[in-house]
């Protein structure tokens, strides 16, 4: 039970680095995804993809469990109203957070995820929160993730373990963290299969993958592939 | 904004004794409920009336704000798979807990909770979480309250309070706080209109109220009113 996980992976850079990450250490790892009338669902999408990417690969530790989704409907829409999840212009809240904050969201996807853990008996849950490339989401702080494994853990009478590789590491680490556990051929799977842009575009591709080029999420991503690639 | 509240109420009993508590002691008070395919949803149509009841009663330092529902769908009953969303016998599992337990179930609805909180700017969240008349939910534990009440300050940085009036009172002390907050009318209310009974049985009266009489929940409610009556 140690060694089995399951990881939060929506089919962005980061959770599919988690995924991998996941697949070289444990024994057993399976997925989960929420659906939530996300702006850019086109990432859900590209979940199944990439999953037989990782499969096609090889030469992990991990078998590959099932994936799990949950879809969420309309909940965060009524009760975020959010950019994330509407028509609204990205831009900063006079909370000086970025108006796609849809709050507890992450809280919300890790008791998700801890419920469906509980069912599995899988026993670490990891996710691509990071602490980093802060976008301002406190949802994703490590001080938060502590509280959070305390709250489940107390909550559901188990002991999980939340296990976020990506938290104090920035996006060119990313890069090279993944070229390190699956070489240039996830590497070459997270350029092409892996969705990032906050509209949604999966026409024009770039060194770094497909994408807008101009929103704040394509931005980090083809920064931290500029840095990496040196 | 520190005498704004938000009152987890699903109809029953406790919260409705926890929302009479809100109304007694903060400026503003908001509701909110869950729809989760749960096995007695006639516990949610109680909510309106018995909303309507305790403006009918009166005198509370409150004025009553909007009632909030979030529906769930099937997200618990899929992720859950127990007794309280199906049509399984209750009894006790081999963990030692009800099979009634949703893992997790109030920290998704104090995680919800908190966001409608968030938008609404209500600052104190009120449940009623009991560690007394524990049955074996270790989500109704002050432990795990304090935890939440941290990882969701944390989470959406901002200060809110987790209030659970009966945390460490019994249901006899329950009724016993319904009659000294509205007397004679606020326990009738709870009598007439509150709903508790796991099989949703509205047609069988008792003294304490409505309900099939032998189910845990029945038995818990008989059983302090017994003891509040002498």
């Amino acid at each position: 039970m140690a060694d089995q996980a399951l990881v939060l992976f929506s089919g962005g850079q980061d959770s599919t680095t988690c995924l991998a990450w996941a697949l070289a250490r444990f024994d057993h790892v399976e997925t989960v995804g929420f659906a939530y009338r996300q702006r850019h669902a086109v990432e859900l999408e590209c979940r199944a993809p990439i999953r037989a990417s990782l499969q096609d690969i090889g030469g992990w530790r991990a078998t590959l469990g099932p994936d799990h989704m949950v879809d969420l409907g309309e909940t965060l829409a009524a009760i975020g109203d959010t950019a994330m999840t509407g028509d609204i212009e990205i831009a900063m809240t006079e909370a000086g957070l970025p108006n796609t904050f849809v709050p507890g969201r992450n809280l919300l996807f890790l008791t998700y995820a801890a419920a469906i853990a509980y069912r599995r008996g899988l026993r670490v849950i990891v996710g691509g929160m990071c602490e980093t490339d802060f976008s301002g989401y406190p949802d994703c702080r490590d001080d938060t993730m502590k509280a959070m494994q305390l709250a489940l853990n107390l909550g559901m009478n188990r002991r999980f373990v939340l296990a976020m590789p990506l938290m104090w590491i920035d996006k060119a680490e990313t890069w090279a963290l993944a070229d390190r556990l699956g070489g240039a051929r996830l590497v070459e799977t997270i350029v092409e299969r892996t969705h990032t842009c906050y509209l949604g575009n999966r026409h024009d591709r770039h060194d770094w993958g497909y994408g807008c080029g101009t929103c704040p999420a394509c931005e980090l991503r083809a920064a931290g592939w500029r840095r990496w690639r040196g």
